[in-house]
């Protein structure tokens, strides 16, 4: 029987202010990426996504960020190895602590908006990433985009990679994502999302923009819980891998 | 043979900022409360303080604050006992990340600044810290300011703690620090400086403001390092218990 | 005729996160308390609101704050007067700056939360306060809690005050607000709180928790926009204002 | 008689943490280059520099920076064009609003650290700082490198620009500044430095770094104040400017 992986962003909040709905998400996910304060989250706000995900049974893996609160992690920054070094380590420290408390651990790391995608293939930036991960705790698996230049250099270091694919992004030919920047680089329509999920998962393979199958491995597929469509629409690919007998598992065990 | 921790603040610089002398005072102390983010230390400066005090072979402590970088911890806040709890972990956390990675290890937590003063003496918050180091490791050790109800609280509550006190302040007859609005209360004068540890720490008294003897038990002496003056005295007061035979030694060791 | 200003927070987004609804609310209030970046408010965000409130004629003031993001003003903090002086400057400095881009001028100064609450009563902070506006710009209204001390103090310095009242909130017998820890605090019948509305702008009174009537004197209305329960009040506070021929209106123009 | 501005960045101390000796620099040049918070600089200590350059009757000016404390607004970052141009208004209007408590004006702009190199090549970020400066107060005049295309930008634009050159730095043949990263980029021979500076401003020239003169104009030089060599090198080149006979003459006066 198949089986796959369901990560979400959680823990985005921040203060006052309130992003996504965490606790539906924990029903819907397998796995869950937690802020850790430098994009989005502050400490009493982790801890409670914390032990909501413990009491789901949800893995947690650290969701870290270059230190832009304002810019929510979405700009790129030039920062310097040793600062991203160091900036990791604390973030995933920081989440260690507070998932102790929780009752869970922290079982992945998974960079968050412009680091995501700066160090997708930059080799200096993705090394600074990598390399904090070993030295902290070199059982932490890296969450990467499936097919980047990233996958190679974490696995050469010795690094647990999983990979995942985006539900709701088209593909081009190449295996990459469509930019945000060209039409149809969105997908919205839940059935239609949730039956390329469930031919990526069953037979390896997914639609890209031009009409050509590829093939594509993922070890999760990403699901986003920002607003009520996007809930809705990760609640779609749940059911339709669930009623396809696809287990939904975590690729690591909340408590392994 | 007597013997005596001295302790004092480090890693506290703050991106370009620099603040003390790291490595000079890491040949004199046997314990560093290192900044964790919150009052002072960004992530990489924090982590070069402590791969310092692990080649000097000085014990690591989390000195944990209120969130206030411009205020330098040094502002009461009237802050939730939740969001106090989890700040805590959220640093503890983030420097044990860092202090793997330093290959040493957080053994002690000492509150900064305006927590410091406050859960000195208001259960509410020594509660919510208190509970804080019991989840997240429940061998760190508290340290404190000698005499104060936080003492028993933290002991109640089946905390290991230990009392310091302060080698440039007066004391009142009751053992409390002599506040720094009054005359007197900050000593200068490295020899009289000196002569009182010696015998704080040989013969367990110290001279209090009216002149009087009072005891007063200390497992740690704290010295500054944020002015030449406040190393000269701090270097004076190690030099001075060494020739009187005390045994300079962490209460917790490094690796311990 | 009467006439009365109705006031709201506004700009309270931050970043990614959004709060309230601005828009709406800008059709309903006739001046805008704009957050100024200290509890809440990033610069592009504060000028969206700043230009929306231009279009809609509404009056703008700076809602100054401690810094304290994270807890959104909300705490205490006990901060120098000096410090405070600055803080309160630069704020409507800024404000200032992008007030006079949006085509439109901050006509009042609101502190929020907690530095409101603690200057209504706390001598120190308050004239830290009165004296920055003072510096900055005399014709600045100080809008203040209608019957505390800080009317008197600000006054006397000269100052121009505008007294609120708020719509959602019970009085004592002494005219002070209900404690939000006390049952029936805060008020949620729209009717009820319009008709109460309605007789303290006709006949100066407000019927007090205790069933008697008091005199109360106000500039200004406070209504709420953070829930869509609090946006209905508001509107029904208008609407019955309206219906009762009291003209809304500002109590300083937004050019003038 | 030639006359020059002599321009340093200063208010950059940030809490309790020091950097750079206003008092002394405030005796040496004609404009400061004041912090405004978002890479160093709180509220009490700008306002402090800003009184001391009133009292020294030096020209005040707004050094805008992203929003990067812990990096000291260094390192590039990817910032939408409304998002900086909010940024440098609210930046601005803070500053004006502490220079008028200290009983002086903004006079210029001159951005900092990356965004200042990043502008003087790329258009996009260049437009939203000239858009920023001419919607808050398009008297204000911009400080650019001696010619990068910024100068042609503003000027288009409709700005006024004063163009600076660096004392310290060496020229490469076609005017732009010799990268750090080469040996020789930063000079430190004061005699060497003050004669060079006195050349660019009475032949208007300056030798590059492989020997040939180039011409150069400049209406501002750039000394630092971060170290005692810098100071003793910046009060060098004021030395030699004023036995030259040339007038040192901020460009824009402090009250004008």
């Amino acid at each position: 029987m198949s089986s796959i992986d369901l990560n979400s962003d959680l823990g985005e909040s921040f203060g006052q202010w309130r992003m996504g709905d965490d606790d539906t998400m924990l029903g819907i996910v397998t796995s869950a990426n937690v802020a850790c304060g430098f994009h989005a989250g502050d400490p009493s706000g982790i801890l409670r996504t914390l032990r909501a995900a413990a009491e789901h049974g949800v893995t947690v893996g650290a969701h870290v960020s270059y230190p832009d609160l304002v810019g929510f992690g979405r700009r790129n920054m030039d920062i310097a190895s040793d600062e991203l070094y160091a900036d990791v380590i604390y973030q995933i420290g920081a989440l260690q602590g507070l998932a102790r408390v929780a009752g869970t651990r922290v079982r992945y790391v998974k960079p968050h908006g412009a680091l995501y995608n700066t160090i997708a293939h930059d080799r200096r930036q993705a090394e600074a990433v990598i390399e904090a991960i070993q030295d902290v705790d070199a059982s932490l698996v890296l969450m990467t985009l499936a097919g980047a230049p990233l996958v190679t250099w974490a696995r050469d270091a010795g690094l647990n990679t999983a990979a995942e694919a985006f539900a709701d992004r088209a593909y081009n030919a190449d295996g990459t994502l469509v930019s945000r920047r060209e039409a149809g680089a969105v997908l919205h329509d839940a059935d239609l999302v949730a039956a390329r999920m469930q031919r990526l998962v069953c037979e390896g393979v997914i639609e890209c923009i031009d009409g050509h199958d590829i093939a594509l491995h993922a070890d999760s597929i990403c699901v986003h819980g920002d607003s009520p469509g996007a809930m809705a629409l990760a609640g779609a690919v749940r059911q339709r891998l669930t009623a396809a007998g696809v287990a939904l598992r975590a690729f690591a065990g909340p408590h392994s």
